[in-house]
């Protein structure tokens, strides 16, 4: 459980179906086959972070100069990083259904290993930045 | 200074120098323009850290399912996310070269900064993983 | 199961009974209803980490410039922005214990996730420090 | 220098100029004494961003639940335990000036390195969450 | 169940049945008692990371400077600082067969805990490095 | 400069004097080369977290089933694991002093790597424990 329940459709107020309806109508789902992700139920809780987040995710997620499925895949390559077990899953199962094939999540993953591994190592060694690295004024 | 010094051609044993012609050759840069980024300098004070870390990046970072350009963007946005200065600048810079406009990292550093905040709502709430989003055994 | 098992008091050493006393003492908490956390039952395994971790934690959390409430919060917070199960647990409810509300604990998670955001946009974009924001010496 | 530059008024479009302005008239700065933060002069090479990142901070840091102070100082606990310099050194200097004492900030640095030990103690003897802490269905 | 299902010896084509073997045979088990750990299991959806992430590790944790079990506190030692519970069960067995005694988890443990808490506190009051720490040109 | 700038021997009250002294008396450092770490210097405006911390440090520290100069190469570790810039120029000062040759540190830190690039590979992963790591009741 977590730490303050969910809230279902049927006991949600006005402001909170509002933000419900907006998730089923931009993810084309509906409530019936209840597919309005934990995460949404557990923030109804305190409206304004509701809000705030899903039209937030909502913007940042839109296809622009990055398309849907490469936004997908570099949030799982944080939530991964992160170690979010909730997010790994919710955003893999996402990041598949706009088009992530599993080659795809094979190297996903290698660079998230990758990066997490040079990271260290260049701040663990105090490594300075090149010259030719630092942005110019 | 990072911890060890870095290790020029000039004074690079023949194990060395055998990684930075590799290094020069895939990146097509050389030696005269001076373009072996710190980060190899001071790896090469161990030898099979140098080589290993070497040959992985350059498998992991090869276009495959991903490609190049993708690939490094996911590295810049994990470095964002650990905060690693060096490998920060290092990245951007290899994802500019890459193709990365500037409404493209804009979206990117939007979403490394989205991840981040929801990945500490999921945790921080304890939301429970939606049965629809387990993997099926 | 723990690493290492959980110590009871019936099995406990003199020393590690000295450290279990006071957290009842000072909790106002008693061993009939078993009310010493999981936590130092397992910590009960190195018994100087037991006495200093719980000599450390009374000092720091005791009433001071903060008050009991706010210093449960700023525990929370962290714990929740390090995505510590245990610790978010356990936190989440001391903090209820000592007052915090539903709305407080709502605007507590909303800053955890914004500040996880900023973090990521300040470092990731490698802003530098304001002049104004530099300590005088 | 930041990864993009920075953006002063003078250069600013509309639409940057209109978040300015609003920064300016909510924090009572004025432009002459040059007190918007790098961050948004940085923030603003991504109009979308800036605006969401800074409408998003104006609603959670507002008073509410939690006071202006509190919320100032669980913003310092959290970067602090990032590890941020860019987020420290603008918290620290708003939480004092929100009313943050000095022997509040040494009480506030206590517990985040505190619970930055204790996240660790727990999550690495892998201790299970009391029963008595889990939240009921 | 893991994000892609674990593939057993009988499943496994020729490529990871190879490392299959060599893990076996490095670690002198064999799969009637079914010891390959599932870690290896998961990663043998995408081959190449199963190979270079195996010869990774047999390297690095090859007796050196370092002896085999230093090697493996280390590890343990930054797997229950990342808080990675999947790590933390495994490379404590690792330890533990090593040699690790419950003392030595004691003193391992306490250190983990300390200098996460010391490292936050050195970042959160901005410590500037020491002039006698700085590296020598 | 730190948040709260540094307190000299000097202008230090008998309570913060007294640690410094036992400081200068463990390391057997002296105050005319002028070897208290900034560190110490900037807790001191804090003298129960000065007085706790060094106390706890010294405790931790001190061999017992693990000599010093593992114990500072674990320090040193985590400290490049946390990418904290002081501790990592400090704890590799002090792991030098105690012992840590340079193909010792190299090992050390393709630790710290592969650690980082594993955890982050078993948790994006979802891997599950296996039985025969999970610890008995």
């Amino acid at each position: 459980m977590p730490t303050v329940g969910m809230i279902e459709y049927a006991q949600a107020s006005a402001e909170v179906r509002a933000v419900y309806d907006d998730i089923m109508a931009t993810r084309k789902v509906d409530w019936i086959n209840d597919w309005i992700n934990n995460f949404w139920k557990v923030l109804a809780h305190h409206p304004p972070t509701l809000k705030r987040t899903w039209e937030s995710v909502k913007e940042v997620m839109a296809p622009g100069a990055l398309d849907a499925l490469t936004k997908e895949m570099i949030y799982v390559a944080i939530s991964a990083s992160n170690q979010c077990p909730y997010c790994i899953a919710s955003h893999t199962a996402a990041a598949r259904k706009a088009g992530m094939t599993e080659p795809m999540l094979g190297e996903l993953m290698a660079i998230v290993g990758m990066a997490n591994e040079t990271n260290r190592l260049a701040s663990g060694y105090q490594v300075e930045i090149d010259d030719a690295l630092k942005p110019k004024a």
